[in-house]
């Protein structure tokens, strides 16, 4: 099964304390793609303007990423500039320049229309809810937001969530969703406003995933160097779509190993900026760290042993 | 095989945003003492003062503490005084009267010289290094430590980590004791100071393992109610050292099982203030919650699978 993604697709100027890139390649869509097409078959549809570097778009297309969905409009690619301090959960934005990216309304070719695996990534729920009314009948849709959302358009975003199956959001943005601290209290909220299931990216903690009867703890993956973390997120998206629509079985113990898999992609994603270790993965490296998140996380049940 | 352990006892007044306690019963040795006594026998090494309520001696009793190591000093019981905000990561204090405590040397009883599993809580590091010289040979030692011993003792530090066999500490502590904010280089680091293993804790994060060869990752349980965070550390210590000392194995199995029972006892005592919730705890909800951990953390891993 293919995954479809829409999403932005940016140049980001980054600096952090361990170096800095400029107009590089970023945006949700493109890091869920280049993470996602290690698995299997990615559509995209997505906005760049006509100043979009000529090497990305062959890069998409070497790496077999369907490009049918990406419109080139006159004008300027979406670009964002922002830091990180030592603190690498937090972003600092200093410039974001919607550019061609602020009137995009994104439209699903015709071809794209039975894609079963869609991820909606990042952008106003209006716009997600859009793509939703323009497919027919997907298996599962996972959904991100952010912070900027649930307070500008809160209830646009209530309307789409319950069109979701899966939502996927960091641990403030479940907060504030929300207004729950904990994020067991979060998470039971969530899961009443119509996704099935939640998933809550916890940076270098790792990810929580709850379900109605069912919750699933993910640790982060222990990196000597974490050179940038733009990224993380939609890797991880990328990486637990991916294998869920690769082997197409959305069954509890499945979903737990693409919340795996999407740890993996985005553990390489952190080790370098922009796409540059995405890129050049090889499948062996996922295998090797997916074996190793569960060598690191193992440890025996209890079988007789009885306690003083 | 029993544990020795050498602290703090205190009354502390706490005010959490879930509700407040005055002069309740505290200090390091407490926790870790009310957690380790429901895996084994537990010695204590501490002072109190005059004023210390009989009914918490009655307590230690009851639970079958030996307390012939704690001294009943003429003058007041150390006491501390703070509050947690809603990041309850971080104890703000307000008022530290070391009374009693000031002048503790701690003086290990004869009948105690030969434990073999030891827990230095968090005490002055030179205090720490003269435990050491009045026992024989013990098997493990644990040791605590933190921030202000990090600044104003480091020296001493560093000679008392020289001879501990696990040194248990947060990650802001050991963020602080190595100068690296990546928490893998400050473990490599650790390790090159003393101790074999170095454990991590990062409150409801869970907590982090590593020795020469290798690393575990526990997560913290997802609790619905959060209500008083105060010794969940020595709670730990005393769940992981009271688990090793019960079973006394010190393979790594037994060592990654006996951080699950230690992030077991930690997610209890968090329940409620003081050692309420600690000293009426039952054998079958430390076994059902382990167990809770196994499942929560269990995924498959790779058998056949090859990706696209």
């Amino acid at each position: 099964m293919s995954v479809l993604v829409v999403g932005s697709i940016a140049l980001d100027t980054v600096k952090t304390p361990f170096g800095e890139v400029k107009e590089a390649l970023g945006g949700s869509a493109t890091y869920f793609a280049l993470s996602a097409n290690h698995y299997t078959q990615v559509s995209l549809v997505a906005v760049v303007g006509s100043d979009f570097p000529k090497k990305h778009l062959r890069l998409f297309k070497r790496r077999g990423i369907d490009t049918k969905g990406l419109k080139i409009k006159k004008g300027k690619t979406f670009r964002w500039k922002g830091y990180y301090e030592y603190d690498l959960n937090q972003a600092h934005t200093q410039k974001t320049e919607l550019n061609v990216f602020r009137t995009f309304h994104p439209k699903i070719p015709e071809k794209y229309k039975r894609i079963e695996y869609i991820f909606l990534a990042n952008i106003d729920p209006q716009l997600q809810l859009s793509v939703l009314r323009q497919v027919k009948r997907p298996k599962l849709v996972l959904c991100d937001t952010m912070n900027y959302w649930i307070e500008k358009k809160r209830k646009e975003l209530l309307l789409t969530l319950k069109e979701v199956d899966i939502l996927l959001l960091n641990d403030s943005e479940a907060r504030e969703l929300t207004g729950e601290h904990s994020l067991f209290k979060a998470s039971r909220r969530i899961l009443k406003m119509g996704p099935e299931t939640v998933i809550i990216k916890k940076g270098e903690h790792g990810a929580l995933m709850w379900s109605e009867n069912s919750h699933f703890a993910a640790p982060g993956y222990p990196l000597e160097d974490i050179n940038d973390p733009t990224g993380a997120g939609d890797s991880f998206a990328g990486g637990f779509l991916g294998f869920l629509a690769y082997t197409n079985d959305l069954c509890e113990e499945n979903i737990r190993k693409a919340i795996v898999f999407g740890s993996v992609m985005a553990s390489y994603n952190v080790e370098d900026f922009s796409i540059e270790r995405l890129k050049g993965l090889k499948d062996k490296e996922i295998i090797e760290r997916y074996r190793e998140f569960k060598r690191m996380t193992h440890f025996e049940d209890l079988s007789g042993e009885v306690i003083e």
